[in-house]
């Protein structure tokens, strides 16, 4: 199984901070192992999910990349696959399916994204082709290239929640 | 196959518009068929999903309701599952295969869930044990409950995207 990395495309604090956050949540509880975020430079984003990284546990990485392209082109250049997720896109099953093997770069933009992440990715997949989310979007894009078990394992975390019929069960310090 | 409503509890329109708004986008194009919105009346968010709907085609309704308690017991009453998305309940994806032939309705809380909730759901149901976001936990829950195929269908929309490897392309008026 490949590496998946996501790069938050063209971020603004102000109106994207929450989304994005929702973004790198999702990525490292559904199976990527790296996040980048592009755009404006937002320190509490990154904070926050290191935060989060600290206490739940598992290895995802984040930071800041100024130059969006430059690192999609080195990663290309390294022989990652670079999907865009995009609703305008081919339908994202059967290529996920055929490179979910193969460490894959996965652009997730918000506003308006440029043409040339369009050109610079392999693949510009759409996970139905309607507005949604790209919270949602990318949720199903990980499961896909996961083969539905990208989450579930133990990430020995500072905090582990023990999963309850009817409540709230956190243990603490197991991991400490 | 049953119907699917998403519920959103405890909205708070300032915090809270593109979040609510990304759950019942997400709710829509990955196949449920109704959505209702609880905590503080916002008509901005439904006037935007609705808009959605007005371009973009399908049979998704959506409406305000400001006794969600009643809403849920009114739906139970009626003979539907209340699933409720928490982190920290158990796994979904057994639950979900047993009851997916029924009508459930799904409760995706903002903000701080009341106990009550927990008490009223027939399910507390988590999508990884793992802080991400409700958008990602509900795609998840849906791709499941819809048995993978919730999204991908012709929603007959005025606006319909015709699938493109590197561009968009957008096709209107086939409908109207």
């Amino acid at each position: 199984m490949g590496k998946i990395c996501v790069l938050r495309l063209g971020h603004r604090p102000k109106r994207d901070r929450r989304i994005t956050t929702h973004v790198f949540l999702a990525a490292r509880a559904l199976g990527a192992d790296e996040g980048v975020l592009c755009g404006e430079k937002d320190e509490s984003v990154i904070a926050g999910i290191r935060k989060v990284c600290a206490l739940w546990g598992g290895g995802f990485q984040i930071k800041y990349e100024e130059d969006w392209a430059g690192f999609v082109a080195s990663r290309k250049k390294a022989g990652w696959v670079v999907a865009h997720l995009t609703m305008y896109g081919e339908d994202f099953e059967k290529p996920v399916k055929a490179f979910s093997k193969k460490n894959v770069l996965v652009v997730v933009g918000a506003g308006k994204v440029p043409r040339e992440a369009y050109a610079l990715a392999d693949f510009n997949l759409a996970v139905a082709n309607q507005p949604h989310s790209e919270v949602s979007a990318l949720a199903l894009f990980l499961d896909r290239a996961r083969g539905g078990k990208g989450f579930g394992k133990d990430m020995k975390g500072k905090l582990r929640i023990v999963p309850n019929k009817c409540g709230k069960l956190v243990v603490r310090g197991e991991n400490e």
